[in-house]
């Protein structure tokens, strides 16, 4: 898999890039990373990105010209065309499934906008338009960072042989159950007994409640989702009333 | 403001934190940034701060004790106690109100997760858990690095003078208008006529139709709480029907 940004801070990626998981994947060849500078696609002495908008109004605007040259550029660097992603807020909303989608990509470039926002043309160059949420943040490039990184860590062999991404949040549709480790009781907070009996079949039904029981009290909106066996409907409801919210559905 | 993480991997953080519009407010003085390492809350040889899940199951935990130790120890380093947030899929979806509220703290601390999760007890320590998205993170420091971003530009005086985050996605309820700078034509493509106007109100009363027309086409979840006009439902249904989408909460 090969990973490009495209951005004019070029150099906030490789800190992230080259630690930890991602690194680790990196040097086991699992992906290639490349950050492109922008401004080498301008032809001015002052290298200029920006320009204030059309019909008034505070802050800057990233041109259209660069952004065009660059990723016609770029695409053309390697044999396979890239899946270009841009970062808006009016882009669809990132999520688990998304990236697994995006792990499975052999080619990706992300355009990083910065300033007050970019040329609405240059939205024609995406692949595919994307939001990390209702917030805004100062630039693309922590959304870039943030994509790649759950992606990355989707590619068979990422997390290496102990870790693994099937038995977590979302995977199943549910969050991820409670979990606990030494020591069984710590200042007077015990871990649940049935955890440390050794009985499989227990623990892993209490780990199935669990998560339904959670996911209920915190993501309501999932549960419609996660297949649920009758009783495990029922526990959720009980779980829901507990937490002051009524059926799904109602809540907020 | 006083920023800071709690995180084994304490390095990520400064390439970031001291670029761009971030490295300048700190620079002003808007805030200090500190990167505790969690291992020096650790008291054995390796500096362990995971272990194995009670209950048996593939990868690691953080272990509770250097959470609690480190926790307890930063807070008592400067006179605000800080408001601690933790990083979870069960948390609260971080907004862009969230980043406002948190915007106005004297002093917050990102207590950062890494492997597959903390020991459910720590979040005991916790004023309050958020979730970025519904994807899976390799580690909670991409999360304090989004949070802090859109907290920090919300400070008065970051954005500089020339930019605001006043105009912008969300700060009215909708998605932002569309935007364009110079060339008024690129190969083909031109900038809508009314911004060349020089027309105020005209230009005043486009931005708002397209930010309503944005808003019904990619987020129609947001309409009803926009406060819009009778005139400006119109529009947006219409901006609904042509996406082929129907009322608002008949949208998938």
């Amino acid at each position: 898999m090969r990973l490009e940004t495209l951005s004019v801070f070029p150099e906030v990626f490789e800190p992230y890039v080259s630690t930890s998981i991602l690194g680790r994947a990196q040097d086991a060849g699992l992906f290639e990373f490349y950050a492109h500078d922008l401004r080498n696609w301008t032809h001015d002495r002052h290298r200029t990105v920006d320009d204030s908008p059309f019909g008034g109004g505070q802050g800057m605007l990233m041109k259209p010209e660069p952004v065009f040259e660059a990723v016609r550029d770029i695409a053309a660097q390697a044999q396979d065309r890239p899946h270009v992603v841009f970062f808006s807020p009016c882009g669809r909303r990132f999520d688990q499934r998304i990236a697994a989608r995006l792990s499975k990509e052999p080619r990706i470039l992300f355009v990083c906008g910065r300033y007050e926002g970019m040329d609405e043309r240059v939205y024609e160059l995406a692949d595919e338009v994307l939001s990390l949420g209702d917030y805004v943040l100062t630039g693309g490039e922590l959304a870039a960072l943030c994509v790649m990184d759950a992606a990355v860590r989707l590619i068979p062999g990422a997390l290496g042989d102990q870790m693994s991404a099937q038995d977590e949040s979302f995977s199943d549709g549910l969050l991820e159950y409670a979990q606990y480790t030494r020591p069984a009781s710590f200042e007077g907070r015990d871990v649940p007994e049935v955890l440390l009996s050794g009985n499989h079949a227990k623990i892993a039904q209490w780990r199935r409640l669990s998560a339904v029981e959670r996911t209920a009290r915190w993501r309501p909106d999932l549960l419609e989702g996660a297949g649920l066996t009758e009783d495990e409907w029922e526990l959720a409801r009980r779980a829901m009333a507990d937490a002051g919210l009524g059926e799904v559905g109602d809540v907020e």
